[in-house]
């Protein structure tokens, strides 16, 4: 860790590093996919981190396990406390089962089922609040207050940033264990956690990496940030399909890593979402959640400027209801 | 090869170690996955091999790359022939492809759109009949005949054979790089390819291991054969779900060498498999279609023994109509 204008605690390369080994026989070391038809249908090279393949079906149990397996035995009692759309719930309360912590997941009542379900079948228990007129942070902070219980944010926090960085780290690994390197690397953004751990990696260990942020239109605070060059607030009631991604602001300690780290960030559409979860369905046979199909909707829809040749992109997550995985599928 | 009773050649270990150099660079080394859920919902240890991220969305490229890549100068210009319900047609669709050989594929009418689809994306050329009342034997011979292209069987051929066999090579590789060995290994079976593939490189690189076929209900020609200890042809006009794997009787020579080498023939009905397609979307995070699935349904139904502990499970393909997917998932 750094201080950061001698204020903030940031992570670096090696909290990465140190997370790796951590989540080494834990979590699932998922594998670098690449696809003949991806590659013939973009005119790209793509590489892909499937994190649907993930333990709790997104990346979200790697920050969370990297914060969670350092709790001293005196916090476990109390347990822990987050909040979140559903997978840094399900990745918290994946981790948490792992120790035997009680958790406390703070979810919106607009959750998909499936997020809900699968954070219960955990052993987690869940308080739901409105999106719209509830503050999520103040009822954890509640929880926390009453019960003693550890937050466990779900990105702006050293631990949870250093934990999501592997998933780049692993990836540009692979790449380079098969002699090539990545020109850009696509992350889907809503905090920033992932893309602040990935850009730290990518900064340290290949530097020739462009890094690009992707959110869902309305929700764009992240690539208006990088822009501005200082964290903008945006209006938050705009609809979007990609439930995971939903957030106002950057967060501070992401900001502040990947602001001089991030090229561009890009933005895609509701109907770019959908094209791109399905051709992972029809090409790529992987279930990807819409908000983690954005950064797969960039590449697909040209968002991504043509000179770049070696792209990798995550895939972030994968958990999505049955009913409304239908109705994308059937949205032609 | 070897001779069998003087008569037929059979492939041999060293033959899928060769199809496997042949394959290398060309098709996908399909990873093995592990997932804790998966484990925790079965009480087994269990490697998925997924087939659907092979090339073409299913193993058959495997066998028909294997074959293909042997043709002679001469035989490209009168291209390739080939019946199937559509995976094999895929992948001779893509391995002719890649050797800029024309294809033609009898394929039947009511095979799902994906498959034709695909087929005819590849740049191959089709040929219904109707599954109850043509052979597609004989039509493909026809075109044979007429147009001097050389037939590319889907199962019963030495080299397809060995193709096949490189899908359980590399799984039993992988599960040995992992410090671990396969007391069970489930292959879903039509006409016997893949089983026969996997199970000539199991019965010479993992002895403990037993290799079971897994058949959907009404199809189950393979386990009573197997039962009986010789080729049994059953009646066809029955329902399946399962199109990949609608075969009559078991192959010659996929028979000759899965009949010393399965323990048994397992048996799946419809339902189960339907449930394994959900897991897989729901858990997994993969799409499989009804025939892919049937290994794993055998599993999560309970038709494996229980006291077999490491269990491998071909996921063998994906390709299945998003209308017919979003059905499968609603069929709670």
């Amino acid at each position: 860790m750094v201080r950061h204008n001698g204020q903030m605690e940031l992570p670096n390369f090696s909290d990465v590093v140190t997370a790796s080994e951590r989540l080494s026989g834990v979590a699932v070391r998922t594998p670098m996919l690449r696809s003949r038809a991806l590659d013939a249908h973009t005119g790209s090279r793509v590489f892909l981190k499937p994190e649907m393949l993930q333990v709790s079906g997104s990346f979200k149990f790697r920050g969370a396990y990297n914060r969670i397996c350092q709790l001293s035995k005196r916090e476990h009692a109390d347990g822990v406390v987050a909040w979140s759309s559903g997978n840094h719930a399900q990745g918290v309360a994946a981790a948490a089962a792992m120790f035997d912590i009680p958790a406390t997941i703070v979810m919106p009542a607009d959750a998909p089922a499936i997020k809900r379900d699968n954070t219960l079948a955990l052993g987690a228990q869940i308080i739901t609040y409105d999106r719209f007129t509830e503050s999520r942070e103040a009822i954890a902070q509640d929880v926390a207050k009453q019960s003693g219980a550890v937050i466990v944010p779900s990105y702006d926090d050293v631990n949870i940033i250093a934990g999501q960085g592997t998933v780049g780290l692993e990836l540009l690994q692979d790449v380079a264990a098969n002699g090539e390197s990545l020109d850009a690397l696509l992350i889907c953004c809503g905090g920033g956690g992932l893309s602040a751990g990935c850009a730290l990696v990518a900064s340290e260990i290949s530097r020739t990496t462009d890094v690009f942020t992707v959110e869902p239109k309305g929700f764009d605070d992240y690539a208006k940030s990088l822009a501005s060059g200082e964290r903008q607030r945006i209006e938050m009631p705009v609809v979007s399909i990609c439930d995971a991604l939903l957030t106002p602001e950057p967060g501070k300690l992401t900001f502040a890593i990947n602001q001089h780290r991030i090229k561009q960030g890009l933005v895609v559409s509701d109907a770019e979402v959908v094209a791109a979860v399905r051709f992972a369905f029809r090409v790529l046979k992987l279930v990807v959640e819409p908000g983690g199909a954005v950064a797969l909707a960039a590449l697909l829809s040209g968002k991504l400027p043509r000179h770049y040749e070696r792209v990798g992109i995550i895939l972030s997550g994968g958990n999505v209801d049955p009913a409304a995985f239908s109705q994308l599928l059937e949205r032609a």
